[in-house]
Parts: C-alpha cells; structure tokens; sequence
C-alpha cells in the first residue's frame, strides 16, 4: 500500500526546486527542535524522517499524533512546492490523518506525494512509517489540501 | 462561533477524572518539550495553552500546522477521557484539521469539546485561537474521532 | 452544540443572493430526485430539508450517509455562495463527515454554516438532524472546504 | 496512483462473504434508487459502478458530490464488511472525500478497498473515477473509518 512514486509524470516547473525546498526546510526550525531530517526530494515526492525520541511522546510512550503529523504535513507541502513555479511558496489549507497504528518504533519515516498538481489548489497525500523492528509497519495516512500562494505573501509577517 | 461550554450536560463517571487528566498530562513529555499548559479540565471540555516560540515554527514563522495539532488533539482526547470509566484510557483514531488562518500570536489556545460520548467511540471537536493581537482570532477546527481502550493496554508497551 | 446562526456577522456582497441560491437549488436535479427543500437562506446559513423515504436507505433502513452527506453538502455549498459577488460560483473542494449517530427519522434537516467567507477558498461546517421522534437529535457533522470559481467555467459544460 | 488490490494479502473469515455482500447491496435501496451496480467483491477490495444520470447532478451538469460519496461509501464499507466475520455487520464511523475533479463522465467506478482490518475498527481507503471520455480520470479520493457491529444490532430497528 506504499504510495508509488510518480516522478516520472511530474514535471517541476522550477529547475532549482530542490535547493529551493531544502533551504525552505532549514528555516522550519520546528524540524531541528524535533530531529526531523529531510531525506529525499523528488518532483511531487519528498520523504523526511525523524528518530524516535521520549521527548516527542504522549503518555503511553508512542509518538504524539501531532508529531507524527508535524512530518507527514511537511513532506506533503514540500511535495506541492516540488511542482510549483519560482516564486510561490505553499499553505496547507487541511488535512485528514488516520492514525492506523500506535507510533512505536526506532525510526519514523514520512512520505509525502503529489495526488494531483495545481496553481490554486495541490491535492496531495502521505503516509508515516514506523521502522526498526522486525519489519516496517504502517502507522498513519494522511489526505491533505495545499494552497500555492505567492512568496511574498509569506514573508511578509 | 466558539465551541460552547456544555459541562451541565455531561456527568463525568470517574469522580477523579481531574487528577487522572492532570497526571497524565505530565506523562506527555511532547508538551513539556513545546510548552504546552494544562490550563482547565471539565467534563467533556479540556483547554490547553502554548505560548509562541519561534523554535515550533514553520518557515514564514507562523506555528507549525503540526504543533497546533498537537495542543488540540490532546484537549480533544483528554475531553473524551474526562467522560470515561476510572480504569479506561483513549486512543485517537483519526482527525481532519481545517486551518482557517495562519498561526500567527504570542500564545495559542486550544478547546477540546466532547460532541458525543461513547464507550468504544467517542466523536469530540476542537478549536485552536491565536491571543496577543488587538484580538482573539480563530486559527483552526478540529473534528477528532477517539476511541476507548483498557488502560494496561495502553500501558503494556 | 447546534450551530449559531451567526447572519448578523455577515455582509452579502450580492444582494440578491437569496434568488440566485433558490435558483441555482432547482437546477441541482439530485434535490428534485430525492425529494430535498430548500428551507432557508440567509447569509452564510442555509437549510435543507429531506423527508424520510425507504428507497434512499442503506441495507438497515437508516438514510444513506451518502444521502445525508447530499444534503448538507449543498447546505454548505450554499451557505458559501450567499456571501460570494455576483457573478461567483462555488465549488466543494473536499469535506470530512461524522455519522454520529444512525440516521433514523420521519425528516432530517440539514444546516450548512460559513466559519470564514474567502473569496479563493470558504471554509464551512454543517450538521445533520433526525427529526420526528421524542426529541431532534444531531446525526452528523461537516467540515467542507468550497471554492469560488468563475460562473462560466462553471456553465462551460 | 490507482489503489493496488491486495486480495492476496487478506484472507475472508467468512467463506460466503461475496453472497453475503450481493445480498446486502439488493437491501441498500438507495443503490436501485441511483443505479448502483455492484461489480466485483474480493477480501478486501470492492468496485461499484453507477451510469451517469442527469437526474443524480447539481447545478453544472457534474454528479453530485453526495452522489459520489454514495458509491464510494458503499465500495468502502462492503470492502469493510469482506473481511469480517460471519454475523457481523459494519457501519460508517466518518470519512473524508476530497474532490479532485469534477465529475464529468458516461459512467463512474468507485473502488473501495482495506488499508487495515480490525474486528472493532477498520482502515478503508477508496477512489472514484470517470469513465467514458479519452481516459479514465480520478475525479475523488476516500478515506473512511468502518466500525464493527453486531448484525442483530443492525436489524433491530
């Protein structure tokens, strides 16, 4: 059930989108306060991951769903700006996360994919999967809404 | 359009389902590492505050999506947990998060409500409102699916 | 936990939104087939109501919650379009429902809300009731996301 | 992007699961109502396809999107309800639909499908496309929680 990546179908419309997204992610300080680590960018597919860490839990010892979700919104944003012009930078407008699996696990890998592209609107999807036990297992889907916006708007604040 | 206080109508089971939520608040660590405060528990209603850090943010320093995620799936959960058996806990199953503004404030504010009690499922809804400007603005809704569970299940891990 | 109407907290940039909306519900050909009435429309909240009829159940005899997702879906999209400019249309971006409870009843109201206008997006929320019994109860929730499009893309079809 | 079948990996706990969903769909009146057709059933994996009809559409000639989520619904739950056990029943917890496209088209496959199992909760994911013109196209994703229930609870009203 792993989304398949479809970077073949996907055709960045800003040659210099990776370099854009990894500096895009070093200003996300929340990624350092938590140990997120951007692990690959493809166009319309980007994955990061974040080593489990007792700081980052709820009161059973998993991972807190808000973290959980914290990677697999950013993964799925950074899948939209992988596709999006020079210049406009992405919003996540909503998200749905179902939570298939306690967060248990050594490791937590994000993956985030490009449903279907759009100036105005990027449907996009992501999972979450627990690694470092006998087998990797998958714990949270989630089906998220992106709005591209212009940059400026964003910086502005 | 704030979510209304509806304390009158929910008769808590546990007696003690104040101390119960306040203990195990403290055993999230996520909250201690965010800053996350347990500010008031009713029945069926839990409020928790998170002041701004710029360490939480994303990349045009609003909150993370993920961070206000966090403070209002633990209010909602810990709704449903004030309206449970002594001896219960709860999971949560999924959530759709709409943000509505960007998380932009000095400190945050997050509702939980429960919207129908359950013994296996419990329906609840959050809100999330950003303080410190001229005024209160609502940033994001919650609707929050949970479910409960025997606590030495949750425990056992 | 009914939603307050809140009329007097919009403006309609269309004064006559309420003929367009009356309108346009009679070209959606569906309302006709299951029998759906327009009830009211003010701006940013409308109501739809649906009699009760066995040949739109599912196999238990409740409403089909597609069938309730109908309704209020509308009731939404509606809302939105009251307080949208002449000339506007709107379409559903995507939506997250809760079926909290069957859908058992003589007639069920459906009340779509606008939480905040935009002319790009317009976030919404609806609800559900079961009318005809002792009491009205809540049977589900919406949380809808609609668009403002241009009418003529709209029409091009 | 289509959602691989796994009928490999579940294995049916009922060996009439197929009869048991036919006979099921023939009391989902609202499927007769539309024009439903039930297609295939396999562990875990179900396709309903519905005609285009003008009378199921909104305003602009597109299907209603509760029309949609009718057909997916259903895919979802009887993929749901393929796996369960015998005597067991299932209904709709909550689910999200996004609506990617509008959905213009001869015909219309919804394709339900089980992203996780569980005799209490289970995990549903489903997709609905249009068929007829140059291609297929994808016009909505799904993604559902099913709850397990007892039939007998089911039929009592």
């Amino acid at each position: 059930m792993e989304i398949s990546t479809a970077s073949s179908v996907f055709e960045p419309r800003d040659p210099a989108f990776e370099s854009r997204i990894r500096d895009s992610f070093h200003r996300q300080f929340v990624m350092a306060t938590i140990g997120g680590e951007l692990q690959s960018v493809e166009p319309g597919v980007v994955c990061i991951e974040l080593p489990f860490r007792k700081e980052l839990c709820q009161q059973h010892g998993f991972l807190h769903a808000g973290i959980v979700t914290t990677i697999v919104d950013s993964a799925c944003g950074y899948a939209a700006l992988s596709l999006s012009e020079p210049g406009r930078g992405v919003l996540t407008v909503e998200y749905k996360v179902s939570l298939i699996a306690p967060a248990r696990g050594e490791r937590f890998r994000a993956i985030g994919k490009v449903l279907k592209p759009g100036g105005t609107l990027c449907f996009t999807e992501g999972e979450v999967w627990a690694l470092g036990g006998e087998e990797e297992s998958l714990i949270a889907r989630m089906s998220a809404t992106m709005m591209g916006i212009a940059e400026e708007r964003k910086r502005k604040d």
